[in-house]
């Protein structure tokens, strides 16, 4: 795998005189979301199995990135693809890494901002459900529950990093001084926070297209 | 100010015999609840400003403890008590100092537990609206939304840091390596987190006591 080589192997080709100088493959961490949601995987394909072989498809021409993934994530992108289609090289390609989460920091003043957007929430929470009560006269308590649920999740859930593999994702970034790709607005708001890159999966194929042109020019293949 | 000298000033008198080494005065970082909350502050006084009061005579004594607290916390406490019966020598006793938000960092590991905490009491959060919702046949709207906000918090607020303060408290304590003097119970377990020492009000009496007696025996003036 080309695009596997570590920075030792990549400075031993510059003598060769293919490469004006060297250079370290950028490293890019995926989220789920480029493969599962709909919106978001268009231009990959029409199901997540599409998308996952159309990216691999892409990634296996590009010798200057290097693609990560936190295993939890990994884990969430087999439930939606059908593992019998997927080429064997996804393994290679797609390198699995959790973060090394004992020995990363983050900055403590990150603190006061979450617990600041956690309070917010929590107290929209609670008028949501004052008002849910407040409106049974109107409607039955099924309708009024169901109702409750998404205004509920909407404002306690949205634009926050409420998982586990979401501060995977974040910290994976970190370490690796990555560029995450993903479509979730609280990972962004948060990859901001911490100096994170960050791309909109719509534009990732542009990117790889890109990536595969500069890899060309970069190997001598393309020319 | 005895209890305000720096250690330089505290090595110099080693050589005139009276310590038999040099020691660092233990810094200790002060919560409110310690004057405020009546089931804590017992020992110290029947008032938000006898405990003050009680507290600031102990502590002119103590010639080995360094004592803090957050502005915000300060501006806090200076709410409950009358502020024309307290010794102008709080400001001098009573060290108001933040935390260096900026400089400081936290084990990124932290995130991983203050998000599923978080996820966990958001769910019992909805589960507790719902029930409110479908307990309108029974009573009032009235009293179901007195008991809803009750349950709500309880399982949203309780044993969680949930506010600028509470991060000032924490991080203040980590910087300094401070004894922290607190009854809340989410400060206490963010506290063994950090790996910051905490103490419990009730015991902080004994404690200045103690430190009294020892000011007295490191000082020689207690012989």
């Amino acid at each position: 795998m080309v695009s596997k080589r570590n920075k030792k192997e990549l400075d031993a080709e510059v003598p060769s005189g293919k490469f004006e100088g060297t250079f370290y493959p950028q490293r890019v961490v995926l989220d789920t979301s480029l493969f599962v949601n709909p919106d978001v995987r268009e231009s990959f394909g029409n199901t997540p199995t599409e998308a996952l072989e159309a990216f691999l498809s892409l990634a296996t021409q590009i010798h200057i990135l290097e693609f990560y993934m936190p295993p939890s994530i990994f884990e969430e992108l087999l439930h939606f693809v059908e593992k019998d289609k997927i080429p064997e090289d996804l393994l290679l390609i797609l390198n699995q890494k959790p973060p090394k989460k004992h020995e990363l920091k983050c900055p403590a003043f990150l603190l006061y901002e979450l617990i600041e957007d956690i309070r917010e929430r929590v107290n929209k929470g609670l008028r949501i459900a004052e008002k849910a009560v407040r409106s049974i006269e109107e409607k039955s308590s099924d309708e009024i529950i169901q109702d409750l649920r998404r205004k509920y999740r909407e404002a306690l859930r949205e634009g926050i990093i409420d998982s586990r593999e979401d501060v995977d994702l974040l910290l994976l970034a970190m370490e690796l001084d990555a560029l995450l790709v993903t479509a979730d607005k609280g990972l962004i708001k948060w990859a901001e926070k911490l100096g994170i890159r960050w791309l909109f999966p719509e534009k990732f194929k542009n990117y790889l297209l890109g990536a595969i042109k500069r890899s060309g020019i970069l190997t001598g293949k393309g020319k």
